[in-house]
């Protein structure tokens, strides 16, 4: 099994810099890497494109853009604008893809809340495909509904992206987020060549903490990668495929040890 | 705002026995309860069919069959068994709906398991049929697929009903479960007379210990009862509406309150 796809998303090893994240990469012949956007401001955009650049790294997204969803118009707006200037990072980055996460309702309903996610996709969608970036729609776990993320399955996501219908929004698809849904594979398939991203990740039932950091290692859960990704590859999706484990008892430990599980992992169980 | 359609679903009030869980119906005029087979059996169940007579309340259901799948047949077989007894208990009590919780993968892949829950519903059907009882298919919110249910969505449910074909088999429809669904409203009404049961608590996202047991008082979390109620009135579901709010942190405090709380935001919230 070769690793040539293989993408570190950055949040797997939260604590570390982009500069750390990197060398880790460069040391474990990981060819590329997610990066988030709180880490980039840390080291300036710029001076992240030219850090990747010069260790050979590829972008595979950065992460993220959306929280569409406000009661006010004006904060509406902030947050497309702030997708827009996400874009921009992503193009500076040559990352080909901008993962969105499309936001909780904010009080109000889940229609309307909806309704503002499909309103701001479309208001960034034509910036996306002049700057070269696709939108990947993520849909979350439907237990992150309150704080995340009003897209809640694969399907929504898939829909949400033909009613905007611009070749620059497609989806994302995590494993972790999908994985229980008994249509994932025939909403794999319809996504075909809009599939802009594959992450991986294992399920074990939060039991305490931040639900949205208690990603378990993958193989140390209840996930079918195998069936997942073939899906995937017969979607026609050949981009990379990121380890994204965000877990808030690995940020606490050694991380150096985690990524060397995760890469091992990743070679044990996923198809090349 | 009348609550002649009202059942106290026991585990709200878990620790109470059966006993004091109907004088506290009665003290409440609430006129129908959902019992659950570990209490019954603490009192045995012609006990507590006469308990539930003398008192003047109706069972609205029994919890629960299910547990379907298992890699081993025997152990499959012994699962149905159980679900049949649970059946003649719900006859006994004169109530309309056992509830089925269809049980985890236990090992083995999603889609097995599904059918073995298919094969378990199918092989009880009948003896609901001639025992006068329907057996309500419950979809699980999906963050309890690895441990309580592989059916994850009403939509699945449906699925699963029209499957089967039974005029024994049916859904119910648990807001806590379902209402970050965006086609949860669509799947109501294709649920129709199917809906054997209607469930209420209030969705916060869980932040510790065990997520079976966090539901939040109904008024306390963000679920539109307005609409989903509506959406069930109009599927033509006339039964009894059910208060089951499990929470670990309210059993550990005094029931009563609670209980009080929870009829008062019924009155409140719930549409008549």
């Amino acid at each position: 099994v070769e690793q040539r796809r293989l993408s570190l998303n950055q949040y797997t090893v939260r604590p570390w810099s982009l500069e750390r994240a990197v060398a880790a990469c460069v040391a474990r012949d990981i060819p590329s890497i997610a990066v988030w956007r709180d880490k980039l401001a840390e080291v300036g955009t710029a001076r992240g494109a030219q850090l990747l650049r010069a260790n050979g790294l590829r972008a595979s997204s950065v992460c993220r853009g959306g929280f569409f969803p406000d009661p006010s118009a004006s904060e509406r707006a902030r947050r497309i604008d702030d997708t827009r200037r996400a874009i921009d990072e992503a193009a500076a980055l040559g990352a080909p893809t901008l993962v969105l996460v499309c936001g909780p309702a904010a009080g109000q309903s889940l229609a309307d809340a909806r309704a503002q996610v499909a309103a701001g996709i479309a208001a960034c969608a034509d910036d996306a495909h002049r700057a070269g970036v696709r939108l990947g729609i993520e849909a979350l776990h439907p237990m992150m509904i309150a704080e995340r993320s009003v897209i809640a399955t694969l399907g929504e996501a898939n829909d949400l992206a033909a009613l905007v219908g611009s070749p620059a929004v497609g989806v994302v698809v995590d494993v972790y987020h999908v994985f229980w849904d008994a249509h994932v594979e025939v909403e794999i398939a319809r996504a075909g060549s809009t599939i802009v991203g594959f992450h991986l990740s294992d399920w074990r039932t939060p039991n305490g903490g931040d639900v949205t950091a208690k990603r378990a290692m993958i193989g140390d859960g209840c996930i079918d990668f195998v069936s997942l990704a073939r899906a995937v590859t017969a979607a026609t999706y050949a981009g990379d495929v990121e380890i994204e484990i965000l877990n808030e008892d690995a940020w606490k430990d050694d991380l150096d040890v985690w990524l060397d599980t995760a890469v091992q992992r990743y070679r044990e169980i996923v198809p090349g």
